[in-house]
């Protein structure tokens, strides 16, 4: 078992339930209900998702981001094209291979400086079109806020729509963290999907206080036919589907979505500033989001792992740190004195074996 | 949406959540939690499966039943072997093809006389081994209670592990109602699965009270291995796991599991017991679970869809009542009461447009 | 190494290449070629195709018969989507699950009286129709002339097509045997195919006396537009394909493939002719095509094995007699006078064990 | 239609079929035989492929190079395992996702300097090892002799097997060009494969004079159990099985491989001597198979095109010329002449649009 400190800055995953999401699913919890989202609390969250996002969206609830991103690609790609994304995308190396396991579909996986495409990096990748032995261009895959916690504009997402549309791809969006980009840039859920020409997209709220729960939500009306089978056939249909749909009510009926993670992008502001500093800390990315990747002396990740943190990346070398909903001043300040004084031991900078 | 009585008998995913899952769901909330199953209350809920079910089962918590066999299955299969199960089985007609879309395996489907397999059948449908033109034999699947509501007994069972065994074949039992069919037995959860040679169990909770979750249990060590990758490949892998185990722990740790399957296969007798005289009524397979089969003439299908049953099938005409861990005999002699009135009717017998 | 007598009747596959197809072979290996059907040979041989069913068809060759089966199939199909076939069908039984796999398709199996489904048994496949828990009706498979032997109408194509469609479903032709069905019914190779509303179309030639060579006759239209692809990712893509094509266009140019099967056809009735008549014999459907299936008596049996024939079906008891595109009047005779010489001996009708 | 020279230099597929090929597919044209590999001409070219490869050797043959990767990569991977091959390798740009769509498998494409992969390379790609999150490695591909014309040498391999063992990885060659990398390296066919530690090998017969066959050698012998049905079930299971088999009978039984690919090594050589001192031609790769890759100036682009050269690749700019077995000198003078003559107009240097 890991060891987690009582705090952890490890995963936004680490947090629990936020309090009014509970309170949500016990109310849900009145008598018999339809199964499979023929309930009223789904048809209430469906028309939340739809007041944030457009009346034309199509919304199916589902169990987690994997499965989202499978239903939502599956929607949209022949067997015989592919997916363009970052090599730091969570469908590339998070999700075990699923979609080319569940979907077959080849990802061609593009490097990046800071998790976000670019026109001319989606452009670039599109080779051997109309050539029969090779994959042909279906969807584009962007995360927002990205793995590494920066966050598109919605002009930059715009220029991927249009990129993409000309190229006769369709443009998906991997919103693990949709709100955390949202608050980060003072705009509504909308302004960088259903505004910016996304087709389809994938609605994260298992790392904004809820306690495991995602949308696919189609924006794009030709792809959205398949969209009740392809959950089920995935394996991504609850039973019980007034509680999945209760937690994106409680979500999304009010501001609780822009509070958790309003809430998060700040404690990470605030500890991007208290590590900053620190000797030998190099923040990698500018923070945008709830996400603080940093290079810290073996000392200094050290100390971060008492407070959760995961070790430095095999390959990089950063080390993550990750502010939740519920993280309070408190926990970044305790984190950031620990970081401080073991910055200040005397073999702080040295690796291991140096010491 | 479906209209539902406040007491449903379409389904027992139709029941909410029995108020000690909530509670624990809530005790499980306390502060940051290691992700993916590495936090304490999954080490707890493991222990309680392996504490009914034997200390060597691996055990995986997953969302839903067609997670849940599919995750056990893939452990048990080669590309071009087969599962034969019954016509009836629920990976055969109520997962969408998931089995065939994810695992890429070939379903031979056998009729039987009341969803139950036997070695005879399972022998005959053995043919072309050797043979690089068919599939060849990988998995026998049987459901225990099953879909049509009955039950294997223990000795049963044995006699399909032997011969799936000597067939080189591996015995998978789907129990999304195990629970029922312990109770209706009178005997522990390892009794009609480990005691008898099961080699992969599907273990369902979300119909015996539950919010939402299935557990794969691995009995046979060398099918293990890949236990956890296949979970997260196939989409099964919840972020927040210990709200998952939580559920489990609520149900095995005391005898949460046996009341609740338990009351649902009482009042599933009493309802039984209360519709059989009814005229024109027959009841279709022996009730030994916690679901009633019955021919109902027109008037009385459509008094039971005022309870929320599903109209007749169409293939067989058969009604399906399902009872429920919060049916209370009320619910059912109300739902008997108005049978009988319906029967009492002028026209009741009649068929549609026969009035 | 199996055993087979100089002229078998264990396969329409045993037998060679005709001359003339080897003679096309030669004939196209003149110099260079362009790789993967851009040359000239191909074009003829498409230009051959569409002679023979519609100037519209997409025509891809491909491998051998599986191969076409699942580039046709996949191309009709959403991953929710299912087949419908008889039991007896060459993609549900020997094709070693290749549709599941590969496609991910659950195939429906239908049991038949003769190997050919008929719109009522179509229909009655049809249930749970908008229902996400199951598959959806995608496609009917139909195979002409049946692994059976037996050989559809036009008529009966025709309401097969209608009931199809009107059904919101593809028809499919497997045509191994196509020639076969249109000598056996004297008419073109249309006429069972492009005029009677079928879809797609698996035009086999390697039975009929070439080298192995199948085609992927798309005949509607809107279904044609991933062809080449299908055909790549699913490996049946040759590279020197003018030597795929030389031999269709030997088969087509002329009138070949008429001579093939309706010689084969001939020597099956006249096989039949001969043992009907002998005790113990039964022959189990009307001989339509090239296919004789008897139920023999075991020394019979033992007998045919030493002309190539394989040992009784597992299932049905049934003897297979196939008659190729160079199986001579004296081959059968033998054959015959064979068999009536062991209906001859004194244990001819008693089993193994009994003599 | 694709414009073609009399003699090629597109491709190495683009030559026909050798004579004594030929010739032998119409002697294995006597009599019939049993079908799907049962037969006297496939044993007898499986004993050639075993005597060339070792005695323990599992062969199965099968229509196309694609294929034959499929089928021998399926052997070898779980289903959460993941291929390590070069961006350029065949599996990766040139079977159209068959990989990721077939198997359902991964590829982690490394780039390389030459189309090599390197035991560093493969280490450092092995990240994630035990996370359920990420593929595993499951296998090392590797091309011999190389899509960019390299070759490997025993001692290569031999490292990158024992690399590819130490870290649980299985190796797997993809031959498509053994013969000219043996032939370069002056050794047979096993001091690549077998002695070096290959686990499973594609080895190519189209590309050296072959109608249309390729083997797979299954050398690692737990990997063979199911190599029949896998190659049933990915469709590449030849019916008339000993025209597959008389193809690698001629080429391996004498020599044939040897001079087909001697030939076409040495014509690679002589072209690149002949083109290596003309103005603005930069030979990419060193010349060790049958390939030669140049940068080209646009007059000289053109002129290869007329020798049936593809145009410049649309991401690196190179031209590649491929000689064949039956290439002969007076066809490489004749291209050589043309790309001098094209060197000396005036506008030989300049772009599009520049002239």
């Amino acid at each position: 078992m890991q060891r987690v400190a009582t705090h952890s800055f490890g995963s936004d995953n680490h947090s629990g339930v936020h309090p009014e999401v509970l309170a949500a699913l016990t109310a849900a919890n009145e008598g018999h209900a339809p199964a499979y989202g023929a309930d009223a609390v789904t048809a209430r969250a469906v028309a939340a998702v739809r007041a944030h996002l457009g009346e034309h969206a199509e919304v199916a609830f589902v169990f987690n981001g994997t499965g989202a991103n499978l239903v939502g690609l599956g929607l949209a790609l022949h067997p015989w094209q592919h997916v363009v994304c970052a090599t730091t995308a969570h469908v590339a190396v998070d999700e075990c291979g699923a979609p080319e396991r569940l979907l077959g579909t080849k990802l061609v996986e593009l490097r990046t400086d800071d998790g976000k495409l670019t026109p001319d990096l989606v452009r670039a990748s599109v080779t051997g079109v109309g050539d029969e032995h090779r994959t042909q261009p279906g969807a584009v895959s962007i995360t927002q806020s990205t793995e590494l916690g920066t966050v598109y504009t919605p002009d930059e997402i715009r220029a991927l729509a249009g990129t993409a549309h000309a190229l006769g791809m369709v443009l998906h969006l991997d919103g693990a963290r949709l709100a955390n980009a949202a608050a980060s840039l003072g705009v509504g859920l909308a302004a960088t999907t259903t505004d910016c020409g996304v087709d389809v997209l994938s609605f994260g709220g298992t790392k904004n206080g809820l306690l495991g729960a995602e949308a696919v939500v189609v924006l794009q009306p030709r792809l959205a036919a398949g969209l009740l089978y392809a959950r089920k056939q995935l394996g991504q249909l609850g039973s019980k589907g007034r509680f999945l749909a209760a937690q994106f009510a409680a979500l999304l009926e009010g501001d609780l979505w822009l509070r958790n993670a309003g809430n998060a992008n700040a404690m990470a502001r605030r500890l991007e500033a208290g590590v900053r500093g620190l000797p030998g800390v190099r923040i990698a990315w500018p923070v945008q989001a709830n996400a603080v990747f940093a290079e810290l002396p073996p000392a200094l990740a050290r100390a971060a792992e008492a407070f959760g943190a995961y070790p430095p990346d095999e390959v990089s070398g950063l080390v993550r740190l990750m502010c939740s909903w519920d993280t309070m001043p408190e926990h970044v300040d305790a984190l950031v004195a620990a970081l401080a004084a073991a910055a200040r031991e005397p073999a702080a900078l040295a690796g291991p074996g140096q010491v």
